[in-house]
């Protein structure tokens, strides 16, 4: 089976590449009867758009202006599949040439070429984060189903190399260029991102996800947790090397009787479990964090090969963001959405009256 | 979709409860003309078993004999479904009975009966530890085919709670009750676990798994990626509520100069990646770990609700393991050699010649 | 992908040999709290059972006793996987040796041996008839779901060879061992099944199935229609060559006046649609047909080969039906009845409004 | 899970409405390397397009002209998933505001209403015929791939109502605007649309599928088997209500010594299995047909209802075919190449060495 479909019921297909004429999504198993229009997906993936002038961005412009080409009948969803199109307008190939023969560290360009046999290297092809435009796009269409049941999802970033946030003020995410949820963070976020990239390099950082007004009983034990597709849907994003969920890698160092939430006829009184508990959500708040690491184009210059094995040097050239945070906080925050979205079609399923 | 199956061609199905009459798998693709019998598996399994008298384990006396009850004719396999079935024989029903109308904090007891409307109590149903020993067994079979590419895999201890092993000596693996790679570390976990255990209550810890002889070009972008599926294995075992990859979370704090692991003729010069780029695998060494909680079943009391959402205190009763550590590192195994061989296939389908 | 599933949410997977030590099927994906017990089980099963004495059958005796061995607790499904066991008790595996090195024509040997390498010969293996006895076990499960939606199928002989039914008296079905909804040609059908084994031959013959009760809105266009996955089912039994849905083959020969079912606001007044359009139910009766071929294992000499290619006549002992009338029919049954309850779970997770 | 992929590892995910600006396809797992430009895919595509001005056909004037917009790099696959894409340029949607409000019998009008709740009236909207343009298109890509093996696959028109081919001389097909295999025949189908035309009514017909050059060991038993997957992918087509393999139907009333195919070392002596024994591909000639039923829309007058229940008579306008024939032969060839290149790869995946 080939990997690029995500999703059992709310099935997202992407396709296209960074330098390719064109990119985009199916969605197949939208609900019927949705209101939807472009200006809602557009509203979300303005979020991620590269050229906007962030401190950590490429200079590359797209203004990734989304087509939908079916599925919607005057505003509405009919339950066909919904084929959204974003036109790639910006792409300067012949600045990659120099990647023609050499692999990158840190890319998909060695991987690709033994897994293929073949590669388009022109900006990463389809390992580009650029294809995380399409994923975007799919879940701003997620997230109107999930409005309907009141389910929100907000991401954030908690750490920008060892700058951390040191509160989750939310009212804050949208007021940095950084979706960061502390200002005064943010600043030293800035500052870092700035001495990284004046001296040819790039930095990490860490996402969290906060997704509130989800209902107990969403997951598919044993295999199809909601923890364990959560997991799957955030290390699908090519930066991301960890993901924990709740008290995460704390928990490993705790004690039973610390970690345990206690239980209260209102609710958990403390959510170490991130509102998951057997791989089924408990009705807390979810909450799970990423790693990202730190970009691999690079102008320092690098070991590396050539497509011959022969050694080289390498100082990539390019238009690239000095971190993938803030870029790739929406991509996160999409990832959340489609995965609750698909676990509630498979919920509702097995027992519709919880859902109704 | 329900979701008792993993994989995609080497699939497995895992059924059956903790206190049923008995639990198995059905593994679904597994190549034919493979030397198969049941000692192999029952090897394998014997690392799980409770009952052996470990420093953390549950008094539960198991035997976990393996039967074969189809897909292997004549000690091979034939390419049709193996039937892997383990009787259960010493389930004390009885010492659940406090358990039937309330929930345990830190469990599944809640959200199962949110999610069903009727749960198994008795040891936890289907979200016992339990069910992993088919998960185990079924790996087993995985590396029976593994080892006729020379891959292997390993999993052992790294942390158990704040005592963590300064060494990766693999020889110490198995040297040691708690499968520590450093046997001085090791003294200091058990130690750490009958202090635990005295005061009735439990604690966590870190296992770290490595792959080794695995080939470029396993992992199937952009959602089916390697470390995806891993991270996706690993968070499907209950305790489980981290994973990372190569260099993980430590990632999100470095350079990209320092991340990237250099390139030369002769392969990677670090191993920052975790042996997998862009989703694929780069011939390196994989290396994930995974962050496991303390057991939530404590004899110290706590805070809770019945089934009837009146507060209640508990102190759970029965055999409980006072970490999941050291029982849970086969099952981390497990899941990856599951991972491994399943995505083999999946990649000989696209382009054989890799694999012949 | 490997092919012993079948269904997507009401997902069964087949195991086992017909001389292996026993066959199955786990079942995901069942909805929890349905009131379920083994004798519902069996007795569907005995429909199909061999060594009832029916005039067509094999001599092997087999209890084909049913046990359920996970996913219901205290008599009420749980949600979690059902696995259903029958032991094989009359298998005689010598009066096989003949077929060690020979291909029987007709019989999956061949094709077996070219595929995997390698071939269970006894009794068929996993290619016998035997392994659709999990299929029947599977869907009295499924039935038990119908049931609460007031949704009935039933299969009959409709042709036995030339002998055909000339009505459709669902009365008489069970009033005779084939199965045929008319008592005047199952005698017919007795006295040609009969002449044929007399002949050390076999005949084939046609099986009908309807579905009452069916709501409208069932099937997932464009490729998972329900015509498509009812005729898929059906041709996965293995000696069934045809499937055709309400007018089928006749209606290539129709003109759109003819075939064509008008509509009225009580309903549609003719059913040349088999109560299927565009791939959804239209809310009438569901009407399918199966052509099932001779049984391929004769007594009559016939030419073949050995595995190393030689040529050879074979003449096939053991103990073989003369028909696989009556004993496919509530095979056919089984398939209908699983497709139609994989269905309904697929549409209520789009729309559950129509299903609560 | 929704209905619009077919495929395991040769996926394919159809999109688009009749009417809507375009419709389309996205293969994922088509393999890296193969040679591929939009010329070959277009040459296929004028087989089915609408407006050549056949006999049977609809007026409409659709170009079909097909766009690559992902996944082929300097004239090769990439192993990354292809979009094509066909802009529709002659919907004349206004003609079916008659439809707005009124099922029109035989069509997916009424079925769609009841699932979704909504439904694009124009033309069909994914109902339609015009879906099978992307089927067409992904199939053309298959054929690249099957021709590096040299299989071939070619379909037929075999009957027009009760006008039958009396031979199969396969290099007439392409000599007659029908193709039918036989040019005596073929006029006088041509004569019976005419006629059939001349009334305002439509006709049905028989196609028959030949596929040469397939190796044996094709299909995955025990559900997943070739003919299974060969019956649904052509059921799947909107006009066909019957499908069967070789001997098929007429298997039914044969006896065993007459069905079975003796072997010899050269081969199969017969060909009534159609190259599938077990559900395996044998090594002989895949022989597939199936039933068209008479195209729905028909200018005479019929009775239906309208969306609100009320009786309505309705002569249907618009510019449709008078039969399905000839424009559905493309489409039932491409639906075999689409089944013979998924199970190509699903089968190295198990056993490598056969495919290499």
């Amino acid at each position: 089976m080939p990997g690029n479909t995500f999703g059992h019921y709310f099935r997202i297909t992407t396709w296209g590449e960074s330098h390719g004429p064109a990119l985009g999504v199916v969605i197949d198993g939208c609900p019927p009867c949705l209101t939807l229009d472009k200006t809602i997906i557009q509203k979300t993936l303005d979020k991620r758009r590269p050229g906007k002038g962030g401190p950590a961005e490429s200079r590359r412009k797209e203004p990734d202006m989304v087509e939908i080409l079916s599925g919607v009948f005057e505003g509405q969803t009919t339950g066909t599949p919904i084929l959204l199109m974003i036109r790639n307008q910006d792409a300067q190939s012949q600045a990659y040439d120099q990647l023609r023969d050499v692999f990158r560290p840190g890319h998909g360009d060695y991987t690709y070429w033994k897994k293929y046999g073949i590669r388009d290297h022109r900006g990463g092809g389809r390992a580009s984060g650029r294809e995380t435009a399409a994923r975007v796009a799919a879940a701003a269409v997620a997230q109107v189903f999930l409005d309907t049941l009141g389910i929100k999802v907000i991401a954030y970033t908690v750490a920008l190399g060892k700058v951390r946030a040191q509160k989750r003020d939310l009212d804050a995410v949208y007021k940095n260029r950084l979706f960061c949820p502390d200002l005064e963070a943010a600043k030293g976020m800035e500052e870092r991102i700035a001495e990284v990239r004046s001296k040819g390099d790039s930095v990490g950082g860490l996402v969290e996800i906060l997704a509130t007004g989800v209902p107990p009983g969403l997951g598919e034990p044993v295999f199809d947790k909601l923890d364990a597709e959560l997991a799957k849907g955030l290390m699908s994003i090519g930066a991301i090397k960890g993901v924990e969920i709740g008290a995460g890698f704390r928990s490993a160092e705790l004690l039973g009787s610390e970690n345990n939430d206690p239980i209260a006829p209102e609710g958990f009184l403390s959510n170490n479990s991130g509102g998951i508990l057997a791989g089924i959500s408990n009705g807390d708040d979810i909450i799970v964090r990423a790693a990202v690491k730190p970009i691999p184009s690079i102008s320092k210059e690098q070991d590396t090969i050539t497509i011959s094995e022969k050694p080289s040097k390498l100082r990539v050239g390019g238009r690239h963001d000095a971190s993938a945070i803030p870029r790739i906080v929406p991509v996160c925050e999409a990832m959340v959405r489609l995965v609750l979205t698909d676990h509630i079609l498979r919920a509702r399923a097995l027992v519709p009256d919880n859902w109704s």
